[in-house]
């Protein structure tokens, strides 16, 4: 499993991404989900993978050799023009890397399903997130469903629901992301530290702010054992039902 | 979906459940998932169902027939004389179930499949709640996991692991299970009021303490508003992770 989350904020654009790979609890390891492409100053786009680890790394390096071919730039993720086209870039290099697992005797073409938030910026339009099925098509963020999660969503979500503010702090937001983490992670063994965190700030066309928070990171040790009582401390202030 | 929640503490056993069903969005209804027979002073006996509704409700319809005719009393829920007992004939039962309806041009068994819960007391034993699986077989809750929960388990299971206390009072319990219902019901549209609970106190052998939380009810409704906004404030207090 995995869990990612790409979210929009006022202020531009967030992704948390956890990092293990499990094939059987017996086979897990560390593996990147997070994958960025910058031209300073024209675009900066953030993809975050969840599902057959097969499919997502062919569907990056696919990616990331058209980017690299003067000649088979046109489709490229560095030659399109918006987002929008981005989005429909990545959504058809997923389905065709599924369409070319599926016939080699596996019948259940889902079972190399992956999915994918696409984020970012292009010089001339706005910061946007897009969510994309195996399928290849896509979603994007609207201000009635401001972030996407992929993977193992349903832990976390109760707490982004609550607590998400479109005009929160990146501070608070990064805090709200690994408080959504931390519930998962402490739910779901396939969802593992460290965490990959991109930071992207509206207009800046720049995605270097990119940090990996360790197992040992103090802060994210204080968030967790924080939240854990806090959350202890606000239950006992709620009424209770008289039995 | 469904959300039911079996619950031990030192006091005695908690139960709560929901009672949406639904075959899609379009075609809900309300529909009772907790069952009890009462024997006072000898047995009480709860039991809660999760899954398709058909066998769920040609299981209890079974359970209950087999324990009115008394030539066919033996085995019945009411002539067992183990709450382990009780779990295999529950077990078995649904098992017997699910493959009456297998072979009828379905194939995929697992399509009738259901979970249950089973709890309570039998004079001479202590009390007890087992998990049952569509296969028959079943767990028992131990010290180390004091619940079950069956259905849509995700949303609420967080904020059950951080609080839960064996020794918290019953009225802490409801608290809790109606945090963990709210937290499922946001989120989920196949989980419906009104929540349905039942308050077992060790050695009473009676299950009479049953009772509906219905969508109107004022302290839900404060547990619930109450629970947004301490979990914000809670998330204020929380150290920031520096960006």
């Amino acid at each position: 499993m995995t869990y990612c989350i790409g979210m929009r904020l006022n202020q531009g654009l967030v992704f948390m991404s956890d990092t293990r790979t499990s094939a059987g609890v017996d086979n897990f390891a560390v593996a990147k989900k997070m994958f960025t492409w910058n031209v300073p100053g024209e675009r900066a786009i953030t993809i975050m993978t969840a599902g057959n680890l097969a499919t997502t790394q062919s569907l990056i390096s696919l990616l990331e050799e058209r980017s690299k071919s003067p000649e088979d730039r046109n489709p490229s993720i560095l030659a399109a023009d918006t987002m929008f086209q981005i989005a429909r870039l990545v959504g058809a290099t997923l389905k065709e890397v599924i369409a070319d697992s599926a016939p080699s005797g596996q019948t259940a073409s889902d079972k190399f399903g992956a999915s994918v938030i696409v984020g970012g910026q292009i010089h001339g339009g706005q910061p946007a997130i897009f969510m994309i099925y195996p399928a290849g098509n896509f979603i994007e963020v609207t201000e009635d469903t401001p972030f996407f999660q992929i993977g193992e969503t349903k832990y976390g979500k109760p707490i982004l629901i609550r607590a998400y503010d479109p005009a929160m702090s990146f501070e608070d937001a990064v805090k709200l992301l690994l408080v959504s983490f931390d519930s998962t992670v402490k739910s779901n063994l396939s969802v593992g530290m460290p965490f990959d965190l991109q930071i992207y700030e509206s207009g800046s066309l720049d995605s270097s702010r990119v940090s990996r928070i360790e197992e040992d990171d103090p802060v994210y040790h204080a968030i967790s054992s924080g939240w854990g009582a806090a959350l202890r401390d606000a239950f006992t202030k709620l009424p209770s039902y008289r039995v």
